[in-house]
């Protein structure tokens, strides 16, 4: 990183002096630490209901509480290969040139000199302490020639071995992956309580706004933000509730947002931030109640006029209203509260470190999320930073699959830097 | 590793022998690659119609052709920013000490020494270049104050900056993320063309076995794997198409694999495949048709009972009862091929380079898919090898969130070496 302590803290002092003679719209910027500390602090988080839906309609939906097993699992000893369950000590110094004989029998209990043909999954029979697979035998008439010897317990899949009853056997707050419904499913779970979808409820505001499908008149265009932020809650196992537009008029804004008070967890709003007459959002949640907008500009880029403010106990998050500032904005203020809410707080993207391809330079004194492209080449990963034309330009988050943070303090990072990258594509082969 | 390259050849060859002459029921074992090869080779993939779908509702769809843009985005030259229209060259030499005054107007064309107030997303009026940011002037009667200059450009987004008219702006077999559907929207794209989900038929094989739901007898079990497996085709887009649970009965199985082949791309069973006798799925789809199970026995671990076959073109995946060999074979063999037929080719799940906190020994002549937990810490990623109390230990999936490839040449991997983990549920942070 380009950027020596000493050195960077004086010109990132002189530089911070600069902006606030400038922004004569924001009194102070805040770090993106501080302002969500600040908002968890006024916040007064409800917890979410739970819900019982069957297990195979819970992949994704987050546990309510801890789901202990009421049975052992396996619920008995039993083989873990196609086979003939014996005593291991009968097989003692068996081998392929002094093979043992072994009687076969049908009965529930394997007696001395004794096997019995087991599948996969079969019960161990009585006394049976061990299989031996069936490729290491041989068939003759009314018994079998063992060539191998094995140990008590060997192929065999104890009771309990598993998940022993009364241990959870899933923890609470675990999102629902394939793997923990296949365990629920083993210990004969059928339902399971998650945790209610949290609603979003989402507000554009813009008179040059239309809903994607009605045609945009010259000047106007398409409502974006809308659409992805929806889907961007939806990925997160939220619910979005559409507020439809606003446009800018601070009456009809404050009244979309209050319903959105009303009906959602949190309130998300794009556009209408920034300084000055053009700050309608958050002049609107002022006149709304306490303690309304609480941070206003953060040292962040993109996504510096992004307001956060609380009405009811309840977050309103106001983002910018381009849309690639207003992604970044969910990223790192609504995601965390999405999760939170849901009670999974630790649950970051995948991260990897991986080689910068070349030089991406960045502004003293914000935060910047660069959009870079993973690949992997030879077992080695490359992040590729996304050369960008303009601001807000939405084919740099296209042409991505992961963003790398540049703290505040960096002029930026160097060609060949390692560098950590979170994902929010699919990464790619080479 | 620990995999010296003359030596271990010479030792893997051993137990090749080794094993060959053990495994009366296999052949010879067939390494994934070569397996993976040999499949891709008999199969008539058939590629997958395309369906319309409105674009908000297209998440994780992949998408069926290249999307041209229609427009240009943006479509007229537009301010990113609140501020005022102006023509750069009148700002020149301005300063916060020496600010240059223009005129107010309010028509659709700024002329000399004129500025006109613009909204972020606003068109920029004829003959302006550029906008100045609101909180860079101040306002006077009729007119303004700047006290910075502005180059030719500065704070506009170009017409077709973003993508131009005629360029792809989705490449075909792209799966749709909340961006790429934000920068579809953008261009007034309100339905897309989606590959359909391909249909995965799943059967489970075993006398033992019980539909979830229903209250296991005694030494009856839980199906797991068809949960489990459907789970796993739905993280995918595909749909999975249940073939319920046969007994271990020839006869039955064929008639539910061909039903199986009727109906769905791709059929996946699981139990009863091993040897000998206990070998019924591998015998019922040689019964079916030509030309039948084409692998049998994989040097992977778990998983080597895998087999792959071919009926009317078709892929036959043939399982492990064993769930978590199940899990891995599906990994292995149905993932690459569930993305083939979605024409998704590149989309490895998340990897990273992690520090092994252990030892983890591996038997040799054997790929073994080592079940990992990987955490962030202090900015360095580990991955912690899961115990394994015995085989085939569901709760060995849900403790762990990646896993590590061990080659077939590796006794193991030494603790504090770097390996590739492959996440196939969220890291966590310590």
């Amino acid at each position: 990183m380009i950027c020596d302590k000493f050195f960077t803290n004086v010109l990132f002092c002189c530089l911070v002096v600069q902006c606030l003679a400038r922004l004569k719209g924001f009194e102070k910027l805040t770090s993106i630490d501080e302002a969500m500390s600040t908002f968890l602090k006024e916040l007064k988080l409800k917890l979410l209901k739970s819900v019982r839906v069957p297990v195979h309609l819970a992949l994704n939906r987050v546990v309510a509480e801890d789901i202990k097993a009421e049975n052992d699992l396996p619920l008995f000893d039993r083989s873990t290969v196609d086979g003939y369950a014996v005593r291991a000590k009968d097989t003692f110094q068996a081998s392929q040139f002094r093979p043992r004989i072994l009687r076969l029998t049908g009965k529930e209990r394997v007696q001395e000199k004794e096997a019995r043909l087991v599948w996969t999954g079969n019960p161990l029979p009585h006394e049976a302490d061990a299989v031996i697979m069936l490729e290491h035998t041989k068939k003759i008439p009314d018994g079998i020639e063992v060539g191998i010897s094995v140990t008590p317990g060997e192929n065999v899949s104890k009771r309990g071995e598993d998940v022993q009853k009364g241990e959870i056997a899933v923890k609470a707050r675990t999102r629902l992956k394939p793997h923990h419904v296949g365990l629920l499913a083993a210990l004969t779970v059928t339902h399971v309580n998650v945790v209610e979808k949290p609603k979003i409820a989402i507000l554009s505001t813009g008179s040059e706004l239309v809903d994607l499908g009605r045609k945009p008149k010259p000047n106007q265009i398409v409502d974006v933000n809308r659409v992805v932020l929806s889907l961007m809650c939806q990925e997160l196992g939220a619910e979005s509730l559409s507020l439809s537009i606003a446009k800018d008029d601070i009456q009809e804004i404050a009244t979309k947002i209050s319903e959105g008070i009303k009906k959602a967890d949190i309130v998300i709003t794009t556009g209408g931030t920034s300084v000055g007459q053009a700050d309608l959002v958050p002049t609107a949640i002022d006149q709304i109640g306490a303690p309304g907008v609480i941070v206003h500009g953060i040292t962040m880029r993109p996504g510096m006029p992004t307001a956060l403010a609380v009405l009811q106990g309840k977050p309103v998050i106001v983002l910018s209203g381009n849309p690639v500032a207003a992604m970044v904005g969910f990223e790192v203020f609504a995601r965390p509260l999405i999760l939170k809410l849901l009670g999974v707080e630790n649950e970051p993207r995948p991260m990897l470190k991986a080689t910068l391809t070349r030089r991406a330079p960045s502004a003293l004194g914000r935060q910047a999320f660069l959009r870079v492209r993973v690949f992997e080449k030879d077992g080695e990963f490359f992040a590729e930073p996304i050369r960008i034309k303009g601001a807000g330009i939405l084919s740099t988050m296209t042409k991505a699959n992961g963003y790398v943070i540049i703290p505040e303090n960096c002029e930026g990072l160097e060609e060949g830097e390692t560098v950590t990258v979170h994902l929010f594509d699919k990464m790619e082969k080479a």
